[in-house]
């Protein structure tokens, strides 16, 4: 498959889609690098580290690994910290490039380490997820967590390179496989009906990981984005629109806890929220809203929210980085494949959450939605 | 005065330089500001907070001040933190503007809370002291400090303005003065000899803050610094000959701890030991490495460095930012108004060090080179 390529303010760089495109990533490392620095957790470098080191030998460029833990609630301040500390132990310079291995957390952390390290230094995404696959690893949005919300310390940093290898999903658990999906939903629903149709058609393919079926996907998803992001790097119009479902979604995550429910989780029920606030303010029919909420049940994930409280939910959107002036702005759906990013009647947002929200588990560890040997998590 | 233009990927910035510019400060704010937020330190909020705040009163901005503490020492990852958690719990949103009021470390640590906060807010600078007039404040490299090293963690970021208060100079301590100085001298050992020699001839109006004298010297310390960050804005080649001296004068500073000599003291000695160096290695003749250091001692600068131990001195100057595939590059000058960035071979470097090092008094806080009200400290 040919790469697909986002262009920026510095240049344009390539997103390589292919099954095994791990074992060929040192095509990838920029020739005068000094030495590589792999940014990875436990698990995801206990299943994959070793291959890309071997796959990376043949440059003979010195290779030095940083775990660091695994999950959400370690998107912070002070494991960046940790990093900075080992990279300047290391003497690492301005030429070293970080290679991160792993999903959204990893591409994050790793991706905001580089932006600042010595005022920026190179960095390879190497997604493991398939969050990360489809959205996270393309664009060079690059952040932390604060306690205070969710990416709220970061900067707009581009990658050299991503390098997606289809076959490393086949250990990502079922659960996080739906998050992804998630966000493949989302590309359709604002910039493509067609593909929104493609996944309702699919959706069972999807679930399954069917290689071809995914491999379309994570290609669209991957061409919607370079296209948004070529177009607005720094999110100062069009690019707001890639947060569908991203307000309500930030809520559930503050509100809950980083990490109760995956970010892919959230997002969803937060596509089905916006998708009915969308009915409301701009007349999405009822009968787009239950595709929305059909879709979003067949990957997996949950479609109803939970009772934050009614201050709680306001509290947590009004923190969202969209807001300006104090007034929240919600991405939302004139139609399915039409997005538009506008501030909404707070009675109209009382109405879609009291809709929206209901008594539901809130624990979502124990989640399955299909049959396999899941270790990457 | 014309106000000096930088141009920079993202568009061009303006620095205005004049005596009271302090209180038309408010020209410089973007007019779709949301709310302002001035960043100072406890003596020049002191000093010039509430000027500052009477001058924004007209634009009717919501605005509000976080102080941290006072020094280099605090330009760390921890008091970037206390800046976050103000900025968040006061749910500032992207259309929030810094104002840094203050000097370097204000500047610095300002610049990269502007840089992260919600990865990117835009920011003003209204530097304070002659250092940060003359370079720091322009150019958008923001920095904290690690225990590692100095500004090892950063970004380059642009500010929106520059807006230079001469008068404030008034109360600038007169070390501080020697060490703005110092910056001076710098911009014309690299690309000005006419300017180096006028500074030789003018020496003693600009220690005595004559105003006129010393605003033609900012205004062509801005121009030419300002023509470096247009050509080279990440500094991937000639901006880094603006580090002259900065190789030996790191060493120093990390060497004796951050804030026991200022920054501008430590380049002031790092551009004699530059000179010395360029003489083994580049012919610099002898004469002009003793105008180099007749002029540092005459701004009150130390030319003699402090003994860290030849390992000490060479393991510090390893880790500057400079320094690539483990090879320390030094800025050095083949005449006077002309510089090149280029490695040293080890004996050469030891000889520097060992004809530059002395037994001086390491602590410089009884320094003084004029006689004035010192209050700005």
């Amino acid at each position: 498959m040919a790469p697909v390529h986002v262009a920026t303010s510095a240049g344009q760089y390539p997103i390589h889609i292919a099954p095994g495109r791990l074992q060929h990533v040192a095509d990838s490392v920029p020739a005068n690098a000094t030495r590589l620095v792999i940014i990875s957790n436990p698990v995801v470098d206990g299943l994959y580290g070793n291959a890309l080191r071997q796959a990376l030998a043949d440059l003979n460029k010195p290779v030095f690994t940083i775990i660091v833990p695994d999950g959400e609630s370690f998107k912070s301040l002070d494991t960046l910290n940790t990093i900075y500390d080992r990279m300047l132990s290391e003497k690492l310079d301005r030429r070293a490039v970080i290679l991160a291995l792993g999903g959204g957390v990893i591409g994050d952390m790793a991706g905001f380490a580089a932006a600042t390290y010595m005022r920026g230094i190179r960095y390879m995404q190497i997604p493991t997820t398939l969050l990360a696959q489809v959205d996270s690893s393309v664009g060079g949005k690059t952040a932390v967590n604060h306690p205070l919300g969710k990416n709220m310390i970061g900067a707009f940093y581009q990658p050299v390179s991503v390098d997606i290898d289809i076959h490393v999903l086949r250990t990502l658990p079922a659960r996080e496989v739906s998050a992804g999906l998630a966000e493949v939903i989302k590309y359709g629903l604002i910039l493509d009906r067609a593909f929104f149709e493609w996944c309702e058609s699919n959706v069972a393919q999807l679930v399954a990981l069917d290689a071809d079926t995914l491999a379309y996907a994570i290609a669209r998803c991957c061409e919607l984005k370079a296209q948004v992001v070529s177009a607005d790097e720094k999110e100062t119009g069009l690019r707001a629109i890639l947060n569908l479902g991203h307000t309500f979604g930030h809520a559930i995550e503050a509100g809950l806890g980083f990490g109760t429910w995956l970010h892919g989780e959230a997002v969803a029920c937060g596509l089905v929220q916006a998708a009915v606030l969308s009915g409301k303010l701009l007349g999405l029919s009822a009968a787009d809203i239950e595709r929305v909420r059909a879709l979003v049940r067949a990957i997996g994930c949950p479609d109803i929210a939970p009772d934050l409280g009614e201050d709680s939910w306001l509290d947590f959107m009004q923190g969202d980085k969209k807001t300006e002036g104090g007034e929240i702005r919600y991405v939302l759906l004139p139609a399915i494949g039409q997005a538009v990013v506008q501030a909404a009647p707070l009675n109209l947002v009382q109405e879609t959450l009291s809709e929206t929200v209901g008594d539901i588990a809130i624990d979502r560890s124990a989640v399955q939605t299909r049959d396999m040997t899941a270790t990457q998590a």
